[in-house]
């Protein structure tokens, strides 16, 4: 696609516009800052947990992710993730379940959801309605009730914001997170003035990178801690926004075994390309090890980085980078001709699949 | 090399013999079988943990996988595994820590396990030498010596077989793992005699799935919970013995977002192959989906199914699978005329890394 500074154009590709999706995360997270009390009315329900485990699927994965990679460092209990038709065995009365499913209706979710409740775990649900909501409601646990109408995988900022607000009424966060979440507020915003479909290309760094990254297979790889939730999902988000396979990983992990995988990639037909999702707040020792590791890929593959802002708090920075790469994977799709918004081959699955018995 | 059924010439390749090493893997599980007071006097010295955290990078973080997978539906505290230079903030007095370095020098795990025990967790060490065993010895803090000389991710067999049995031995698994252990010893045997280098390519699958992989980017897909570390690790082992980009992913996560990545791959320039890891006991609602998947991927790229034994014990279908993917990374390596053993661009940038001063 050549015409893409042209909105016309881009409309006839991304037709149930994914960029102003995109373009919403601030007012997701914005959401749930206006809605505080409520947040704080069902923290005040909640005894104080040994345990918090986060289940959910895909994009409602991904919130658990971020929950885990952004407060592992301050949160004094385990944080789980969970991604899977049951829980751990490690689930028992003292455990906080958090459910997240955007429809209400993810199978792996309602099912771990169940056996969870039935070993006495307390639950907060989050969803836009669906079967878990109505589980939530039969069995009195709380349930934050989220918009509806969006691709999952699309409403991060209103998945995991409630989350992440009732880990601070629990008092569980050291940090001050009502005014990292209006500082994100702000940064995206801005992020939507520089990358947003009315930049043209010459100007706006998100369409440069996905001109880059054409026919190429993305590598995404976060440098440490909380840009492994980010690289994580960025690989999701290409999967299904611009309906391409990428992969990603993450430092200081990769440099034990990935970084063996370049010495003969020239015997693999493939032609990738390194996204560096970089932070000015990378401790030293990762900053040299990224350093050094480009140099080394440089060899062997074009390396792209993406720069989370400077700010004190890693929620902005985090959420700053994600949100880059999300203009990145739409904008990837539309070079391609493809519409972001559907994903047939996962509903063509879901068909062939049918309804759920209930089991695993 | 069209004459690896000559051992020669499968020498004149694999100069450093990691065919005997991987073949070693029984006798590494069986050596802790044979040192199982060792175990039992080392788990006399520990308390009860309300949380297991097991740190190691690389080849020593699968042992650390492989634990979590394979017994988080039984151990009734949470298992964390790290793979970073600090603990998550859950740990504790309470916490039980496993620092696993094979060398006994890997930065990360040393720094994660001095911080640990400042904040007062058990620790128990494994590893062959180095720093970590002086400063256990420093400590008093119990650590299970390995035999050296290995490449790290060779040696999976002594590294997380200690673990295991003290997992075993502190009653926090509910199956016969001893059991387990030496029916997973005779397993391996088995499969040594069918896949070893002196079985000609026409019988032996092992050198037939290498050849099939020949040139292509192998996506290794673990059927559910246990296979999610096996297929990390294969990941790891075509990284490192085959010099090649590789990668994986697990059902059921996988579709909600991978699965999508495919409909778009031919804008992408690779060819992959896709390895289905596949287990006799996959639960139903896992084995339709797999099936299902199957037949959709099989429009976009070769299939190739790679199954566990039928045994009622996941350690046994687990370590299973594990072995013949290590025998499959070493033929593929050979195939391309890559000695397996040695990790030049790891070594290299630990030369450039130089010495660690105690920081991340």
């Amino acid at each position: 696609m050549e015409d893409w500074d042209e909105v016309e154009a881009v409309r006839a590709v991304d037709r149930e516009d994914m960029l102003s999706v995109v373009a919403s995360l601030p007012e997701q997270i914005g959401y749930w800052l206006q809605r505080r009390e409520e947040v704080e009315a069902i923290a005040r329900r909640l005894r104080s947990p040994i345990e918090v485990l986060v289940t959910g699927m895909g994009g409602s994965g991904a919130a658990g992710d971020l929950l885990e990679k952004l407060f592992e460092d301050e949160v004094k209990v385990p944080i789980l993730v969970n991604k899977d038709y049951e829980p751990p065995a490690s689930v028992r009365s003292g455990t906080l379940l958090i459910a997240i499913s955007y429809s209400g209706n993810t199978e792996e979710t309602l099912s771990t959801y169940l056996l969870a409740r039935r070993r006495g775990a307390q639950a907060v649900c989050i969803a836009s309605g669906g079967q878990l909501s109505l589980y939530a409601q039969q069995r009195g646990d709380p349930c934050f009730q989220v918009p509806g109408g969006l691709q999952p995988r699309a409403s991060i900022g209103y998945q995991w914001t409630p989350a992440a607000l009732l880990l601070h009424e629990l008092r569980l966060l050291r940090s001050d997170l009502p005014t990292a979440l209006q500082e994100t507020v702000g940064v995206l915003r801005r992020q939507n003035e520089a990358l947003g479909p009315q930049v043209p290309e010459a100007q706006n760094p998100a369409k440069q990178l996905a001109r880059a990254l054409q026919g190429k297979v993305p590598l995404i790889y976060g440098c440490y801690g909380p840009f492994t939730a980010v690289a994580k999902r960025a690989k999701n988000m290409f999967n299904e926004n611009s309906k391409i396979q990428a992969f990603w990983d993450v430092f200081p992990e990769l440099n034990h075994n990935t970084l063996q995988g370049w010495e003969g990639v020239s015997s693999q037909n493939a032609s990738f390309a390194i996204l560096l999702l970089r932070d000015p707040e990378e401790p030293p020792r990762i900053h040299q090890r990224v350093e050094l590791s480009k140099t080394l890929f440089q060899q062997y593959a074009p390396v792209h980085e993406v720069w989370a802002p400077d700010h004190p708090s890693p929620v902005v920075r985090a959420f700053a980078v994600a949100h880059q790469l999300d203009f990145v994977s739409v904008y990837l799709a539309i070079l391609n001709g493809m519409d972001p918004t559907p994903v047939p081959l996962i509903q063509e699955l879901k068909r062939h699949l049918g309804d759920w018995n209930g089991h695993a």
